[in-house]
């Protein structure tokens, strides 16, 4: 069982291809991000997000795409424009005919580190552990779309179809 | 001149097609909804949204693709489920190598009707009016997506690249 997990970001989206095998061990098959340069507009970026999740998707043919949900936190600009990317990535994968689970962002944390308040290191510890690696993922950025496939493959896990609901 | 207009929209996303004639005239080509489902998840609903711009993308191939901005004053969940939407237009055009102007909402409204507070009674009826139809376009969500082509053919415009600037 193969799963991409992604975590969209307008500059940079990072992502991790998992696999899982029949004894439940997981292993990084590829890490990577995708970067986009702030002085393309914006139709630019958002296809060479798209284009690059739809490289690995071709690649590796997951059965499911694990998709980081939005944080409503943030400055609502930021946010509008993260919702770009992250249609970009959803895009790529649903044109692929690939099921999409997504994941809130505490969620994600949860699962991988124990605390949904991890911070960025203990992540990257974790996923380093989780999956036997002797460094943590490089760049990075990669590591927050590894988590997301690890919280997908995590145990008892209920995947959403979409955390995101829309509100009309 | 084949210009696309697209009000993008998660329910409902609005496109008129509007052909400029040397003489400045314009014609209304083509006008439409794509409707999507509120029980779809959301990245089949994008995809709904993708698959309809990019098939009148290739029927009338536009030489540029007008697409509404983000108004930023509404609740910011909508906001962001309107931003994935968007992507999906904006992806759409780009990956048919059509150009992308970005304009306003209060922009259009001014370009069409002479006020960025117009109505959308008003708006209706100066698409009717300004492409000498004999009925405003049919449905009515049609012609928020004429009127921006409209906007974007308006004289004197210098159409912006990019309305939404990414903020990191």
């Amino acid at each position: 069982m193969i799963v991409l997990g992604v975590d969209p970001g307008i500059s940079t989206t990072g992502y991790g291809v998992v696999a899982q095998a029949d004894d439940r061990r997981s292993s990084l098959l590829e890490c990577g991000v995708i970067r986009t340069s702030p002085d393309s507009p914006l139709p630019e970026r958002l296809r060479e997000i798209f284009e690059g999740v739809r490289e690995v998707v071709v690649r590796h043919q997951p059965v499911v795409a694990a998709v980081e949900g939005v944080f409503y936190g943030r400055n609502v600009r930021t946010t509008v424009v993260l919702g770009h990317a992250r249609a970009a990535v959803l895009l790529a994968a649903s044109l692929g005919d690939v099921p999409i689970a997504e994941y809130a962002p505490a969620e994600i944390k949860n699962a991988v580190a124990g605390t949904g308040r991890a911070t960025k290191d203990q992540m990257q510890y974790m996923v380093q552990q989780l999956l036997r690696l002797r460094t943590p993922p490089r760049p990075a950025d990669a590591a927050d779309g590894v988590a997301v496939a690890l919280c997908h493959l995590s145990a008892f896990r209920v995947p959403k179809r979409s955390a995101l609901a829309p509100s009309r």
